[in-house]
């Protein structure tokens, strides 16, 4: 439009009508020469190439091979404070005796409280559990373990799992084997999902704050796109449907479309629990707008506080709701501190959904040793009561030793019910009331502190300010270090605002 | 430009200067909008919207929620022949007590000949290789395998690994286990490659015939396309340099970005080896085209022949070849009968590629107590050491007792020295030379001599009539009883041509 708008003058004045007939037309044929160009699948004239050989070879062509686009961008290395953190850790991670000096870690999503329990199991179970006693009826022996097997997951693995998860999840609902398809992680889980219900370019909602590995695990190979939508600690960082349906129609506007919603419940990074009108808004939000629902319910057996929590699982089965649009993420890391054993889950209402992410497990299948190992495990009932008890009481135990650190320091938090985090406003230490202040502090707390917190800017929180903390990899003695080395961070900053 | 040449009429003629001008502004309009259409990330108006509720739910959208494009794809079903007579065999396996009758798997790339030694070796080492025994140096004991690992693998495994390798393919060619990514078997390896390798629209030559899974592991969510480049049975199914040219130049032209070619050595099907002077004129060919190459050599410790299995490791190590653009396949579910552990592994000798592919292991991890395991399992020398030479000796007499019965049916075979299968050419049987023939006598050895081979046509073979064998699944006395129901439908096929 703004080009056509000059050569109306033109067009009107004395260069006249044969300007008139030359410049659309070169225009026209402007055009269409860049159409061509940008709708060609590909450009064979920037293909690298060259006949010459490399100086230092007989053989070589001076170009280096490419990379994909892609891998190039994936290759770079990632300047989120979240993983800068991680690596910081790694290269100097604290140990009471050989590493007293060294960084301690809360910024890793991990539960080692209850790891003593499954030494035990495993150490009396162990061989029986992966390749049989002699004589054992139903164990398909040493030909079970190495052969291939179902790529999504073995049955009896599946029963044993829909058993657990009507334990963790269900209070009430109950869990099809059917509708399980198991993967190596719950990170391909969501990778998996995300390629069934959306395709490149599309977009997924999430309310913020969330999980800092969403932007990797969602969006990297598939191309799909995520749309943070903002919670706030006035609103107990609950989501509102006002700012979804905003969100929706922002998209909707740039010519986006929107393929679903992300929820977490109980929530990475703030610990709280979804209430259920919440959930039946949500439901509602998603059918109105014909959208999917991704509900993230990693968390739901590590729930240590009195608040209830509520799957969707348990409103689906009331028959309200489309169930069709609903899938439900699961997984081993976090409720049984098995993460190292990469087991996710996929329980989907929709048929076509588990057709196809069965087909995509192929590239993420379960070792099947270790699903042997865990049929056995899931199966212990006496031993999965006993340690989802102990997990509860241990993570709360630990909850009400960092929260009382905290308040000690005089930290506000979000009191929480659910999960391995404590979500802490730590604003009242920063200089700057925006997201350089916030990582001004995260730097001092890993290196001066040395302490590794993940800043609420690495979960797209919009308030400044607040910070994640895993206490579950500590010890209690940790946990008066942590604070004491805190608290040197607090009085450095305090009298300097 | 066939629009324009009427439009010059109209400028020319009486018509003149003012439907010349007025006609290529339209035009213009016209293709400015056209083009905005097209370059929007999606069309808001295919939006699937219904605010009215389904008359079977209270709160239900109309519309079922849409799942992505690829997922449709993916999610039907597989009708190539390879995948049919996999589904068969699973619902109606032979066995000799239980189901005499059943359908006999020579579609199946397994190796069951020497699980007597890997069951012996695991019930002596189980317990103590995944979390040690009391008091062991350096095992880091149940933390070990419960907690988070780098994706990318456990550094012990590596050098395990990479010692394994150069038994294996090495042959004088060492391997760095920095080189090393593993991955949650082989599918994932190829896979992630060609994340790494191409963008979407991309393609990969693969000479044929190939393994029928790369059609989908290469292609289903990378977006990238394979180019079959045919070899032939006078040739001794060895690719040509100049069929390889032809195809990439084919693809220029058509504007398509070749970014690599693929190579299977042993070959999958056929069970040749790839002579020195190939892999020479094929890294010749990846170099003058700027190109790279991927060379799958998971079948490398199964070579059972006489023929000399040259790894491209080893021609590499000679330096006179620009390494960035190698990449090897490798795998522990072939050569040590361990398909259920699902390990892979990626040997990149390009630094870019290894810094994405181990960020994209997050997403195919290899369990870590099947890690512990395999470590344990690749530094018992001395039993690899046997392992491997009685599984070569083992897979010989099973290949001499297949093809001395097809030489009593009078079929001709690829003298093969490596890999699990015979490829039989059974172009004698099939009533027309095409792949509807083909696909008739595959439909009759399934279904009249319950025997599941793969035809020809699922590996892009050219020449009709060839069947991939997979032998090491079955006993001594089942090769009798396939070769007796093969000669069956020689029978029924041989009189009526």
């Amino acid at each position: 439009m703004r080009l056509i708008v000059p050569l109306q003058g033109i067009v009107q004045g004395r260069g006249g009508l044969i300007l008139g007939s030359l410049i659309p037309c070169a225009l026209f044929y402007f055009l269409q020469f860049h159409l061509k160009r940008r709708c060609s699948p590909s450009r064979p004239a920037d293909l690298p190439r060259s006949a010459s050989r490399s100086p230092l070879s007989t053989r070589g062509s001076l170009a280096p091979a490419r990379l994909s686009d892609r891998a190039e961008s994936i290759a770079r290395p990632n300047e989120s404070p979240y993983y800068v953190g991680l690596d910081r850790v790694s290269q100097d991670p604290f140990d009471e005796v050989e590493n007293p000096g060294g960084i301690i870690q809360l910024g890793l999503s991990e539960n080692r409280l209850c790891l003593d329990l499954i030494e035990e199991w495993l150490s009396e179970n162990l061989t029986g559990a992966m390749i049989g006693h002699g004589g054992d009826k139903g164990h398909s022996g040493i030909g079970g373990i190495t052969e291939y097997q179902p790529s999504d997951g073995l049955m009896e693995l599946k029963v044993a799992m829909a058993g657990f998860m009507s334990k963790v999840l269900g209070r009430g609902a109950s869990f099809d084997p059917s509708r399980i398809v198991l993967t190596a992680g719950a990170t391909p889980a969501v990778e998996i999902l995300c390629f069934c219900l959306a395709d490149p370019g599309n977009a997924f909602i999430v309310p913020t704050p969330y999980y800092p590995g969403f932007d990797r695990d969602m969006t990297w190979r598939t191309g799909v796109e995520l749309i943070p939508v903002h919670c706030r600690s006035a609103d107990n960082f609950i989501p509102s449907i006002a700012a979804l349906d905003q969100a929706f129609n922002q998209a909707r506007k740039r010519g986006q479309r929107v393929r679903g919603i992300l929820i977490s419940n109980p929530s990475n990074p703030v610990g709280n629990l979804l209430p259920r009108e919440t959930l039946h808004n949500l439901l509602d939000f998603a059918q109105e707008k014909n959208i999917h629902i991704i509900s993230d319910e990693i968390f739901a057996g590590s729930i240590h506080g009195n608040e209830e929590f509520v799957s969707l699982a348990e409103i689906l089965d009331a028959g309200e709701f489309d169930k069709n649009r609903v899938h439900i993420l699961y997984g081993l890391s976090k409720d049984l501190s098995l993460a190292g054993f990469r087991v996710g889950v996929i329980y989907s209402y929709n048929d076509n959904v588990l057709a196809a992410a069965k087909k995509l497990t192929r590239f993420s299948s379960v070792s099947v040793p270790t699903q042997r190992l865990l049929i056995s495990l899931l199966s212990d009932t006496s031993f999965i009561e006993r340690y989802l008890e102990t997990n509860r009481k241990r993570i709360r135990e630990m909850y009400d030793l960092f929260v009382g650190g905290l308040k000690e320091l005089g930290f506000k938090y979000v009191e929480s019910s659910g999960g391995l985090y404590c979500w802490v406003d730590m604003s009242g230490l920063i200089r700057s009331y925006n997201e350089k202040g916030e990582l001004q502090l995260w730097d001092k707390l890993l290196n001066v502190a040395k302490v590794n917190a993940t800043p609420g800017s690495a979960c797209h929180s919009i308030e400044p300010g607040w910070f994640r903390c895993c206490f579950t990899t500590l010890s209690r003695d940790n946990i008066r270090i942590v604070i004491e080395r805190i608290r040197k961070v607090a009085e450095m900053c305090k009298p300097s605002r």
